[in-house]
């Protein structure tokens, strides 16, 4: 808890004095910067109605200071990116108002609320009033268009309906029904993003009456790349939670850890048992989370997510280490996630425009030679990753950073080989009969050796190129690393021999 | 490190009103409240024989507080949920004594130890001298009931040996040797509660001389449906742990956690993705976590376990959002945790009264329908969702708590139906002969397909709806969640078809 | 944050009694202890190559203090364990060049930097200068001898070859590769510690010109059993980390919880469960991680993996409850890790002296019988059980104590003998042509039923016994425990049925 000061008037400057020094953040409070008229009208029922997050907004930035006092800041230390903002938004906070009645025309869910037009979900464009180069990095940021990528290819997308699909089992087989729209914003949308529509408007009983409010499918939800009822994608808050939008929670892993967490992109697990999360839990609490920019080894003592792929980081003499990037692939080279095979990063942010020889839309062949037309070239891998290398010698050494990178890439070759070994069993199943494949015209996922495919990269290469990218030791061997890869080959190719009804000393192989 | 003020004797006035107003909670210490002859005499010896419990217990509320303060807060700000106190507790402060010796001819373990009638196991109905409510709304709680539950339910009873027991693998087959007493203890009953039973006297030979002490069978045990010696039910200190009994600990989500964690109830895992448990991560360490009530926004931004299931949660107005339950399902309308499937709450916390149609003490039948007769109706539901919604509208709309309420639904829905899934693959490898079932009078749990039948409904059902109810995102998906159901599902059918030898062409389904 | 304070010149002597008063943590600084020479030097180029590092060291306790004043404290409060230390290094702080000058001619990574004889690598003989007796003892800790336990135990290496290779499917079957030093050193020896070596010497271009610096294989590295370039063992920086040396860092669970967090090892993941690891994330922020010797009771009110296993544990009144000792298992009576069976300490570090009758470097036969001429006897096991009690005896009763201790025990029957029952399935295997073991001088780990044996052991047996250890609950059931356990000797008996197709009504049991 932050420590709280009751006013005791009447004492001696002295003892004033006294307790100044001791807590200087307090310090001699300005005057508080005002707040819109509109916005103190939404303040008077929302106190009442959602009192949470009215509170949640009181402790922010946002309702300390105004956009004017931000443009003013030294350039290293600015949170906001325009040059200007809109005179009306200039010298009062932002608040309620200010980002629930912006751009009322461009967003279908806009609607006449106690004389104001209100949209309930605020979007990108919405911030770009002030930010307007983390929005322009972002819609530049591969997580933009994660509905897309995942919803409009079609072979992504049937992994998600052989996933989230409900089996029907009779007499004569199994019958796969197509998840609905509920269990897909429960699943896989809650982390790639809804699309969010207006359905119609109702009217709600409250306790100030009667009051139409937008029908909103989709919704609630914070996903990365969430379809906007404006046409933008993304959530701000995805990162940076309502209604505090803190940066300190961004810097946080925990942030990123909400989804980048389970078996297929275990980034936060990793961390947790690196040295770098081993430090952020010991002694992160003397962390400075807020401060901008974020000063290297003075603010923190080792890296969170953001410190490496997104933040503006600063030595202690005020050299810049690393820019601020919202596109958060700026000092990535690699795509380690796979599907199927680790790669290099594609070139655009919507990956439906990937064909590979096969005419798959998939960055490489079933047998991992890459796109590489829709693929970043070796020059542009390697200026991506001199970017992330800056970060990694504020505190280590030339040797040091090269000896981590040697074993990185070595790793995205044997996990990239334990892929091929696998997809070899799995064709040798396709050709003899034991499963139906892509000649079949048959879903490339649905069948248990496809399954046991699908975790060989998506669960274990994912979880050994992730330990090895950030130090992450047991979760490259016996966590889900090369532990289970070989042991998840053996149990493929026993399967295939079950299925063929090889005998001993007839085994396939 | 809480601050620690060292006396400077001859200060003057104004420095000390300096101090004080810097560290308001320290105020100008009253008389410390008295302890009793007996808790001193305890001290005397314990402050050496076991120091880090008395200093727990020094530090905590208990130590620091008589109950006839306690009883003298405004309603709303009481921790003792008593009209009045025994008059030998009202005066000094709740040590050592207080609760050890209460009781005593209840308790089968009071034994004679220095003049005093001591009890080890202090149980609720010891504390119900101060908190009668609490005690009496735990005990219509579910969790009150976790040990007879268990053990009492001959489906679930054999649930918990054919997974504790010893398996003994011969040239003949294998036998399983049913777990002992000192096995259940460490596995299943280590949260279930244990049986405390006095087994003897022994004497002991201590610094201070020959002690005799009871002998305890099934001790130590914290669970949370405890069979004390007394013949009550519960443990307090599963939350409340000792000897600080602290409302702090209570209301992190760690306690909660160390029971439910695990595959079978990954409600913490779930909640550490969750973006309240983001939150709780990122900025929890400014919450406040012992006031009472506890006021939403300022107290806190994001629930924890407490809040939405068990906490006194106000507005900063004294609106009163929620009021305090230790009948931890008062705001649970669903049984999600199932056994087999997902239904409605059971009526009596005693689940060993149920029967459903087929005369198995279950909630539903093996195929689903509900066992409705012993479960909460529609209108109690209805009732429970509204007191939970009640606690999301703190901070949500309506719309938005809505449309997370039918993504839950859903969710029930679709895995009940990929449980029935399972069990119809299951049922048929009874019909075939692939496996012992219920008309072979064989356990369901002991064999391969039985095993993977259990993890679809106790690990991967319950995964996803856990997820549905507290916004898991992967935990719903690929962390044993709707690709594990399946993947499982198709395991299922292989295992069967290589079962009963179907070859290519001729399979089973 | 610490608070930070500004010098307010000016203010009278009672203002500043007061603010002493209030933090005495920080009191009149005292003039700052000097820095050497060398260091300085060092310091001028690294606060702008490496900032990061630098200023962690500032920070560190290692910049604020002498030798000569450590030496000088109190013997319970003493940081340091040498008698004396050499001229040159008492009077100033321990920076850079008193590290990494130290003991040059030892140092095969020594090269001429600037004018001094640096190397990178700081090793327990560097750190001996002032801490002789934590390296003595850590030399005799197991965990220094990971590096050859692990690498020059053939079958303790074959199961590292299997795991970590890369397996090439053809035509024809599959072949294993060996794994090379990067995957190596990614994986099994990023803990366990890898043989760092020098390989040459190349000329950097750097901001201040062209510079030699050893190439380094194996590097970087901070495993417990790292093989250093003077012939050491062992990384000090496994548990202090660079460059504060912390031990508050090493008290911290998550220090140890690096290594000891996966399936094999879930000590991290169960004190995580356990009531200890509850009370250590709920209160742990206000306890007291720096103090020595540490009180228990007032420095903390649970335990954490080192107040256990190694920290200088003392009551309020200054009465020893245990000894701080580097050689982990000194408090250790069972290795409950297995590699097969759990059973008595080996005596060595050296554990490959070991032979079991039948000749493997096996502390137990396959069937479980002990080697006990390599383990510590009856006697050793119960004093060391009685130095773990007496930290346990802080805190708890004698019955509490020894009710614990004997399910520990029965744990470690229970699981052998699931391990045994496992064993003789993969036996009948091998005796049947299933697969092929010992006798046809094939890997043991390398089939599919071979794995399953593995994990029956290594994850699931390690987990029952963690849990049992330390009060892990459901770690012992159903996260990786007995359910498993059962589970998977299902599954091996139904694959020993698959793959010798015997068919309904003729088992093979």
């Amino acid at each position: 808890m932050r420590p709280r000061f009751h006013t005791a008037r009447g004492w001696t400057a002295l003892a004033a004095a006294a307790l100044v020094a001791v807590i200087p953040a307090a310090g001699a409070a300005a005057a508080a910067p005002e707040v819109s008229e509109a916005t103190e009208e939404c303040l008077s029922c929302h106190a009442v109605a959602t009192p949470g997050i009215v509170a949640d907004w009181k402790a922010s930035r946002h309702a300390a200071t105004t956009p004017m006092a931000a443009l003013e800041r030294p350039a290293l230390e600015r949170r906001v990116s325009a040059d200007q903002v809109p005179p009306g938004l200039r010298m009062t906070v932002v608040g309620c108002a200010e980002c629930h009645t912006a751009n009322p025309d461009a967003h279908a869910d806009t609607f006449d609320h106690n004389g104001y037009r209100v949209h309930v979900v605020v979007t990108p464009a919405d911030c770009a009033a002030c930010h307007p180069e983390e929005r322009a990095q972002y819609d530049q940021n591969i997580m933009s268009h994660a509905y897309g990528n995942l919803h409009a290819n079609p072979v992504y997308h049937n992994l998600v309906e052989t996933t989230d699909g409900v089996q029907v089992v009779t007499e004569e087989g199994t019958r796969l029904e197509s998840p609905d729209d509920l269990t897909l914003a429960d699943s896989c949308f809650s982390c790639h993003g809804t699309e969010v529509k207006v359905a119609g408007t109702r009217t709600v009983e409250t306790d100030l009456g009667e009051m139409d409010f937008p029908i909103l499918t989709g919704w609630p939800n914070q996903g990365v790349g969430r379809v906007n009822p404006d046409g933008t994608l993304g959530a701000c808050t995805s990162c940076h939670p309502r209604h505090g939008f803190s940066i300190e929670v961004a810097r946080k892993p925990y942030t990123c850890g909400q989804c980048h967490k389970g078996p297929d992109v275990p980034a936060y697990k990793v961390y947790q048992v690196s040295k770098h999360g081993n430090l952020f839990a010991s002694v992160g609490k003397e962390w400075n989370f807020s401060a901008v920019p974020w000063v290297v080894g003075r603010d923190f003592t080792a890296p969170t997510c953001a410190t490496c792929h997104a933040s503006l980081v600063v030595t202690d003499e005020g050299e810049v280490v690393a820019r601020r990037s919202h596109r958060m692939n700026d000092r990535i080279g690699w795509r380690i996630f796979g599907l199927v095979y680790a790669h290099a990063h594609p070139k655009s942010p919507d990956t439906t425009v990937i064909r590979n020889r096969a005419g798959l839309p998939l960055p490489t062949e079933l047998t991992g030679e890459p796109a590489a037309a829709f693929l970043i070239d070796k020059d542009e891998q390697a200026r991506r990753r001199a970017a992330m290398q800056a970060v990694c010698r504020a505190c280590h050494s030339r040797g040091w950073v090269e000896g981590h990178y040697a074993r990185f890439d070595r790793a995205i070759e044997t996990t990239n080989a334990m892929t091929l070994a696998a997809t070899r069993i799995l064709l040798r199943a396709w050709d003899e009969g034991a499963a139906k494949g892509l000649e079949q015209k048959d879903s490339i996922f649905n069948e248990a050796i496809e399954k046991m495919w699908v975790e060989q990269w998506l669960f274990y290469g994912n979880s050994v190129r992730f330990a090895a990218a950030m130090g992450g030791a047991d979760y490259g061997v016996f966590a889900n690393g090369r532990w289970v890869q070989a042991k998840n080959l053996q149990a493929m190719k026993d399967w295939l021999d079950f299925k063929l009804k090889k005998h001993k000393g007839g085994w396939l192989w």
